[in-house]
Parts: C-alpha cells; structure tokens; sequence
C-alpha cells in the first residue's frame, strides 16, 4: 500500500506541538493587544495582479506559490506575506481610520527549498500601524517586538536598527555607487563571512579605495556612538538628516536598540527605518524583522499612505526557544480528569458523572471504546492527564467518584456534587 | 487606478467581524476541550493523490481547488475539509494510541459559485473520535454538538438522526432499489418541496405501489416512535437491526436527537449513523452535519479504524446567531484605555503612562500620528473605547491622569500608580 504525505515543506501539527503553539500565540497576542493593536484576517488565496510585483524576482520567479486555476484560467497565487494583503485591504476600505493598527498571525506559503528551520507552510505574526508618517509609529512598533520576544521568556537578543534613506544618502549620494546593491548584499553578511571577508567581497566590487572608506564606516560597529558619529559626518547630507532625525526621536522613546549601518534587509518596500531582531543564543538567523513601506500602499491607491510594521517568525522563536529551555507547553493534555469506568455495566452513571464535572467547566475525558481498566489508566498516564477519576459499581451506587492525583499521590472518594471542588483542589 | 480586490468568493475579515469570530470560535473551543479533544492542524494544502477518490465526482471534478505547480510539475489541491486530512494524519501516525479524539478549527477551501452565505473559504469546526466502533463514541459527538449549539447561545434547534446501514437495508435489501441514490435525493427534499413534491418525483422513479411504501415510511415523521415503528417493521434484516441496535444505544446515552429516515447526507464515505443540525429559525439549511465513517482511514491504510465525527458551519452559524441576536461581539476594539495626548509636548510623559497602565495588564493605544486632541477623543469614540485617559501639562507635572469612563460618565484624577486600579473600577 502506498504512503501519502504531507507535501513536501508542509507539516502537521499534533496535539502536544499545538498545545505550544496556541500558548507562544497567546502570548504574542496580549502583547499586541496590550499595545491596542486589533485583530484583521484576510483570505489565504490572492489574485495574482494583487501580489505582482511587490516582492522582487526572486520571490515572484520562483517563491510565490502561483497557479492557474484550470476552469476559469485565472491567475491565483497563497498569500506570500501578511503586508502586500493589509495594503491591498486598506486600498479597499480607504474610508477606515487612521491611523490603522491591526496584527494578523497566520500561515504564509514560500515555495523554499525545504531544510531544517524552513517550511514552505509557516506562520507569520505581524503588527502594523497605517496613517503615521512619525518616529513614535516606528518607536511602538519596536517596544512591541521586543516586549513580545520578552514575554516569550527571552532575553538575550539584540534589536538592530537602520534606516533606508541613511543607507541611500551614504552609499548612493555620498559614495556616489550608481548601483549599491551588490554592496548592501556584501555588507549584510558581515555576520557570516566577518569583516575580512566582507572586505575581499567589497574590494572586488567596488576597488580598494572604496571598500576601505565602507569598511571604517561599518567597523564604527553598532549602538549610539556609532549612529552620532555616522551623523555628525554626514549631517551636511539632507536625506541622512532627516534619517537621522528620524532615528534620533524613534531611539529616544523606544527601549533598548543597536544601531547597525550593515543592516539592510531584503524587501524592495522599505523606505525608513528598518530593524531586524537576533537572539545571543542560538544561531539561526533574525527571528523578527520590519521597517517603515511609505510607498506600497500608494501601488494599490495611487495616494501614499505611510505605515510601519514588524513581523515575528514564530517557526524560529519557537525552535530557538524550546532548545533554551524557555519554552515548553504546560500541559501535555487539554484533559483535566481522565474518567476510567472500572465496569462497563455502568456506563451510563459514568456518562452522567462525566457531564457533571464538565457542567462546572472541567474538561474531562471518557473512553469511547470500552478500554480495560488497565488500558485505560496506561492512557491517562501516557497522556499526563492531571486527574483520574474511577467509576465502578461502589461510586455508581453511591453516586460518588474515586479521584486520584498522580502529582499528589492522594486519593479521595467523594459524593458527585463535591467532585469538581475536589479536582480543583488536585489540580492546583 | 484599477482596483484591486480579494478574489471572488473570499473575503477579508475586520477587526470588528474578526472580535466575533474570536468569541464564537473559543466558546466551541471550550466545548471541544470540555469533551478531551485535542487540537490538530494540518497543513492548507495537499498533494492531490491523497485528496483523489474521496469526495465522489462532482467535489473532485468541479469543487477543488486543484492546481499544478509550474516549476514541479507535481498536481496539489487546497484543502476540502478537515476528514480525509484527518484520515491522512492517521494513516501517517499508526503509533498513535487510540481512541484518538482531536477538535480542528480551520479553513476549508471550495470552488463553489459565490452567493449569500457561501465562500470560497470558510471555516470548518471538526471534532472526530478515530478508533471506536461503538454507540457510545457516536452519542458523545451528538453531545458535543448539542452542546456547542446550546454554549452559542441557540435553543431552537433539532439533531436529525440516521443510519446508513438502516438506509441501505430498507431501501435497497427490502425494498429491492438497485440504484437507491435517486430515492435518497428526492426524500433528502422533503424539507424543501413538501411531501407531494417528494410523492411526485418518487412515483416518476420508481412507480407507484413502491413510491407509495416509500412515502409512508417517511410519513411516520421523525421521532423515537417511527424509529421504533421502522426497527420493529425491519427487525428480521440483519443489517437492520444492526443500524436500530446502534441507534437505540446511541439515544439512551445521547441527549435529544430526531429520528429521521429521511436524513440522506451527500458524502460518500458514511457508514453507520449519521446526524444534521437544523435551526428552527431561521430556515438555512443545516449547521452542522456528520456521521460515521468506518472504511475512510482503510483507504490510507489498506486496514479499516473506525471513526465517527461531526463538523460545525460557524459561518452559517455566525449569520444565523446575528440574525436572531443571539450572538453579538462582547466589545467593539481590544483596547482598554485610549490615551488622549492634549499637548504633543508631552508625549514622552503620555509613552511612560501608558507602559504603566500595559505592565499592570491593561490593552492601552496611544495616537502616534500627533492627531488633535478633538480627533483622538472622536477615534476612542467611534472605537467604543472604555476608557478615556488623558495626558496634559498638569497630568505630565503631577505624575498623574485624568481618567474618563463614557459609559459611567465618571471622570478622576488619579496618580499614575493608582490609575490601574481606577481603571478596572471603570471596566466593571
């Protein structure tokens, strides 16, 4: 017989892995929430002239999951991200308030070469604010991604930041590089390659003289004194003022950032502020990104709207979490009582005691499948249900419960209605 | 400037609708975990081959979104309900100690002509017991459902009931149908077209003499006595007695259900019991539908497990709820307190307010577009925010806010470190 999969990249997820998951979620909600963002939904299928060229080629070419739907011949593509559709939503409700902020978490599709760590199904947690062309859009959206990373349980990251019009006025108006992609993508592997590396990459690109002149300004590294030095020298450059300005009035109300000029990022919408967020420990790459697209809603309205926005890969979060030790679901089973029927004959007392604890809001387990005893509390066991509850012919003609805690070691019988105070009482 | 919009048939949820669902889709949540099911997900799409062969022609050949992938070549289709995924899952996870008892909430995906209370993409609510044969299993989904119905709020409704063994046994071993699908769909019409409608169509089929048969099996009505009435006219066919022993268990155990011979259920894997959902008011169809479905999992396997489930329409289900009033969004925004900055000079003041108020766990906005004060009280307004707290020279000065609650028409000034408390007097 033959096997069917999941597609290749795709995974399910079984209850326990769930069961992390909604708590991770949970958490990143009443963050976002906190911060008075409000929840937004859109479909999971786009047209294809809604996606069109937003992403750059690389993302069009080959990473979009695009069909062609073969009735209708019309073109679709899954959501590749969760902007490109909150833009596309404002340009359809242009009459909502701004400024707008609304998170969304859902799966995106990306038609990666799957490895480790990357899914070509993964969730997304994104907040946005649409109407504000101001640093405290961009200061907030910082405090929300890192409070969020801090109710996770972590603390060891850094929240890197640059700005796409200081990028532009250095290496473009001042280095006068016609082209400085190749020098952004050099740069932006300093991380990996390190600064020697960078610098042969760089030499060839640009020359010696050059590459020397990009490699003090990097080497100036990260944090305050680097940003007040990189303007103060170009303070004369209009374009680095106001990104400087900009940053200036962002890192006086957010919390803690660095100041990064090697930090560059991939998407073509950015025009401000930019930030991407990595854990001390371990490895794997940022597991948070954003910055400020004043531009992209205007491809869909032909009016600008400013916006700024952060994303959190919750794949990575959750990966890099459980290998700290920081994450861990607490509770292996939604299940707080476990109800064992010693004799099937009585089945029916069983079923009425079991809808009882639920009327107080237990959450309580029967076998459906007329399991031994023994089977039954191997189960119970394996799933770390916190409460056993015995029903045989002494509870059913007392109308009572035998309930044992595990944890507790402690064993009770007690009449049906005192049950449910009873459990609380194991389980807490 | 052409408009671009989410395809037909899928829509965006805002922020007020997606408040809604969130309350709709937790309440059946904790119906779902009151019961011991586990959440599962799976992924959105699969490769066809495990989607083909389950649906029967019209879902596969005209309903699935089924696509090849350009650069593969390999065929997928997006998911067309959450059983056979389920069924999939198994079939990949045989370890898996059984009774498994999984709930999953998820978008399904249909190629349907869009109209009034029908998408393309809507939610599916599934809960499903895989790995027990017996009455009991199948009455605790009646259960579930009843109860998730009753936890929405909705009163007026009925659980039809039927077997598909009793189905086949009386209409096609005892009364000698070769083909009984045309007798299934015209009975299936009884609500629709009234029983001289069904009479007519039946006599055009099948003739006369049987039509009539037909028509007075299902004039019994629904109910325990035309249950009991048909179980004792058929008690001498195997499979009949097979389906009435079943049934007979199912509602000794379940709570209210209606006998319904004339309960037909289009899909093609059923097999033994089988349920639908029908509001009283108003008259859409059916909510929620189900049944069991013992050679599903085998298909994947090539060995049979057993397994019975249901699916909830909470779109048919929200439209309906808002229509009887029934259901209704406990609040309009997340937001708790919506600070109003009178003086933006001030706002460094008003940033340190509101992380107060958040650390204490309350939902806080705060405008970072500098809008007027006028703009910001009209925005927390039309929100429907709470709270009004605000932020000038003298509340700056004094380490405190002027806190304002609409609905009390109250108004205090507090200290910052009280605020919390005065704030949740306010929310009370």
């Amino acid at each position: 017989m033959r096997e069917y999969r999941p597609p290749r990249g795709f995974r399910d997820f079984p209850p326990e892995v769930m069961l992390l998951r909604r708590e991770v979620i949970g958490k990143i909600v009443r963050v976002f929430e906190r911060y008075g963002y409000e929840p937004l939904d859109t479909p999971a299928v786009e047209n294809w002239e809604t996606l069109a060229g937003k992403y750059g080629e690389e993302a069009e070419g080959k990473l979009m999951w695009r069909f062609t739907d073969p009735w209708s011949k019309k073109e679709y593509a899954l959501r590749y991200d969760l902007t490109v559709p909150l833009a596309r939503f404002i340009s359809n409700n242009m009459d909502i308030p701004l400024p707008f902020k609304r998170y969304h978490i859902a799966p995106v599709w990306r038609h990666e070469e799957p490895q480790r760590g990357r899914y070509r199904e993964f969730y997304q947690c994104d907040v946005d604010i649409v109407g504000s062309p101001y640093p405290e859009a961009d200061a907030e959206i910082v405090d929300v991604v890192g409070e969020s990373l801090r109710e996770l349980g972590f603390s060891g990251f850094r929240i890197r930041l640059n700005d796409r019009r200081l990028l532009s006025a250095v290496f473009e108006e001042e280095l006068g590089l016609k082209d400085p992609l190749p020098v952004y993508r050099s740069i932006d592997k300093l991380d990996k390659i390190g600064a020697e590396g960078v610098r042969k990459e760089l030499t060839r690109t640009v020359g010696e003289s050059l590459a020397e002149k990009i490699m003090s300004l990097i080497s100036l590294g990260g944090g305050a004194d680097s940003m007040r030095a990189i303007c103060s020298r170009y303070s004369h450059n209009a374009k680095a003022k106001e990104a400087c300005d900009h940053l200036e009035q962002l890192t006086s109300l957010a919390g803690e950032v660095t100041f990064d000029l090697s930090l560059v990022r991939g998407l073509d919408y950015y025009t401000g502020p930019i930030l991407e967020v990595v854990l001390d420990q371990p490895k794997i790459g940022s597991v948070a990104g954003g910055g400020r697209y004043d531009k992209l809603i205007g491809t869909f309205t032909g009016k600008d709207i400013p916006a700024t926005g952060a994303s959190l890969g919750i794949e990575r979060l959750i990966d890099a979490g459980v290998e700290l030790g920081i994450l861990k679901a607490s509770r292996s089973t939604v299940t707080d009582v476990y109800l064992v029927v010693v004799d099937w004959s009585f089945l029916s007392y069983a079923w009425r005691a079991a809808k009882e604890l639920r009327r107080s809001g237990l959450n309580v387990r029967i076998d459906p499948a007329r399991a031994s005893e023994e089977s039954q509390r191997k189960r119970a066991r394996r799933l770390g249900v916190p409460v056993i509850a015995f029903v045989g012919m002494s509870e059913a003609e007392t109308n009572s419960l035998t309930l044992y805690s595990p944890a507790k070691g402690e064993r009770a019988v007690v009449k049906l209605e005192e049950a449910p105070l009873v459990v609380r009482r194991f389980l807490s």
